[in-house]
């Protein structure tokens, strides 16, 4: 008998997933360049030329039984010093490699830490708006993902509401910055104010309440927004990065666990997530990948576009009287919709091939996403057609 | 608090790893090519040329943003039906890309495997000499391994213990073969028995009972060996396969899942994997790694000399008394040692730099395990110091 459990969770699609399937098929129809496709956050700008030079150099001069062999279970040694060796040199912390594990991306980074610090049963808080994968990552490990509801005046975190959620059962606070879907960057107030109820909360608790500290949108900041580096707030923070969206190779599924030096048990904790590991079936990133992208941790792809797409968004958003915080990051925009159901609100945007994702399973109804990693010139394009649609649904502008 | 579960396995070191790190260590004093290092099964032979080839030309041609793109949950639909074209040319079963699930290697395919059809506290069979790493892979999961004792005869399956032990909690029994550690292939009588209890018990129960087939050994068959395809003799057949072995880059992480077309509920199978996935942050393995992969899927490296090495090696057991059963297949071969406990056996073996590995942990205590995975040369030379061993400590040859 197959495992009830997985067989329910197909009827239930993501939106997202559906809107992508919506504009491939519409593309099909009046040619993809057609379709304002904001709905997958798939990185629109090639990765650095270093990385593919790597590549080709490994493939073609190394050894191909070492190329190819087996990772060690944390990760290549190599590697691994190299990204402490990074993060010291950016952040003034002292990591050392026992402190990094190789990971297939964010989504690996996340399974390991869930499994380090829950057991079955224990709870995980988030804050809205979050990204709806993390109901399945933090559910299916037996804990349990609560959310805390957004502060929708800037989507910093709601503190009052924290505060009370911050129950003894509580053994995780989970956050994202830059944050997707809302594009916002936490603030320098913001990660102390949260770190002093966390450390305050651990203290009255009598037992340690781990910061997992979701990252991959880390190296795409805009201009004079303050991004702060989380784990200098808190010891006892799990990093979780992802090279997908800084170097634009989100198949190639690389990542890292960076747990903070002074993080309590920290020289187990590394360790035990190669434990986790076989429990998981997971067996370190390819080792190719990991070489490669340790010659180019201090590189991106040409992350700008991003900043140019948003300005063009967002002041046109201002100009048609939307409601929207200004991103400080990341490739998102969550503007309030025209009306009280923004299901309603998109739906009638795709009449005007314009691929906007209502944000209710971001767990902020009413609004919505746009993921704009795609050409600059189809966002200008994009603008007439969000024009059209406020004027003739809306009558605005 | 850490989950104490994986502090407690972090004391547990595994016997493969210690002595492949003595191998090391003794390496560096006397020179690696003088330890003769029958520890651990990694492929000795390179790729074929042509997967380096395609990756070279898809990193120098291909779009960066579409080449390191996210794969599709399931993994990439072109790669997906190649493979099942692949299968149904060669096995004669007709399976469809709805029938493969791409993962990262045999761990994965296996973590998948377990998920899909055991709830915590089920039992999963498997038999006597097996591969260690089971124990967390399905321990982990909340199932629990039952361990089918050997027939030391010919390390085919023990009909009678198997009958005994195939209760009504075991949802799913899980064989290796080509196996490792003992290096023999399931003969066609076999399979064909075990499977026809299966279906007995299955009836007797009422309830399916799957058969999970870890093949990472497929491709290395020796002359005139009899080697079944499994998924032939029993519909309930959840495959799972790398590429480690064959292609030579266990370190790429490649492998799938491939139900069979008429297993119950086949057509939901795959969607589930999807779904077990988002739990256990396996995001696909790597797009270039599962492109490269799909273009040699007919290739194998030049795996001859994984025969030569084992006629070297079984020549000279016989010739100096050894009980071993031949192998047919992998890179591994099973003697019994010269003294009861296999443990103090392999110990006084390295005196003579030679690196076998004691098999308590593989289930059949007082055997010995050598990974024939290294140079032929090599082989020769560590053949004239299990003479010399064999002479000194037991008085043989």
């Amino acid at each position: 008998m197959l495992v009830q459990k997985y067989k329910d969770m197909l009827s239930k699609k993501s939106v997202i997933r559906n809107l992508s399937e919506f504009a491939t098929a519409r593309g099909q129809e009046i040619g993809y360049e057609n379709v304002f496709d904001y709905s997958l956050g798939n990185p629109s700008v090639p990765v650095p030329q270093a990385f593919t030079d790597e590549m080709v150099r490994m493939l073609q001069e190394e050894d191909p039984m070492t190329l190819h062999g087996y990772s060690p279970s944390l990760g290549i040694t190599s590697v691994r010093e190299a990204i402490a060796a990074s993060l010291e040199k950016r952040f003034g912390i002292p990591y050392r490699k026992e402190h990094i594990f190789m990971a297939s991306g964010a989504a690996g980074a996340l399974s390991h830490a869930f499994r380090l610090v829950t057991e079955p049963g224990d709870e995980i808080l988030t804050f809205a708006p979050y990204f709806p994968e993390y109901n399945p990552y933090v559910n299916l490990t037996g804990a349990v993902l609560k959310v805390v509801p957004p502060n929708t005046e800037t989507f910093q975190i709601n503190v009052p509401a924290f505060e009370e959620m911050l129950t003894e059962k509580v053994m995780a606070v989970l956050i994202n910055t830059p944050n997707n879907p809302s594009g916002i960057v936490y603030s320098t107030e913001t990660i102390q104010t949260l770190t002093d109820i966390m450390r305050r909360k651990s203290q009255e608790y009598g037992h340690d309440i781990y910061l997992i500290s979701d990252e991959p949108y880390r190296e795409i900041i805009f201009e004079g927004v303050d991004a702060p580096c989380v784990s200098k707030f808190y010891d006892n923070t799990i990093m979780c990065y992802s090279f997908s969206k800084s170097l634009s190779l989100p198949g190639e599924r690389i990542g890292y666990v960076a747990i903070h030096p002074n993080c309590k048990d920290a020289e187990d904790m590394v360790y035990m997530c190669g434990q986790i590991s076989r429990g998981i079936g997971h067996n370190c990133p390819p080792s190719i990948i990991q070489l490669a992208v340790s010659k180019v941790l201090d590189q991106t792809a040409d992350l700008s576009v991003y900043e140019t797409n948003m300005n063009l968004i967002y002041d046109t958003l201002m100009e048609l009287g939307f409601t929207c915080v200004k991103p400080g990051g990341t490739f998102y925009i969550f503007p309030k919709a025209l009306e009280e159901d923004a299901n309603e609100f998109c739906k009638k945007a795709l009449k005007y091939d314009l691929v906007l994702v209502p944000a209710d399973s971001f767990g902020a109804p009413g609004y919505f996403r746009m993921a704009y990693c795609i050409d600059t010139e189809k966002v200008i394009r994009s603008l007439d057609a969000l024009r059209r649609f406020v004027k003739e649904e809306y009558g605005r502008g």
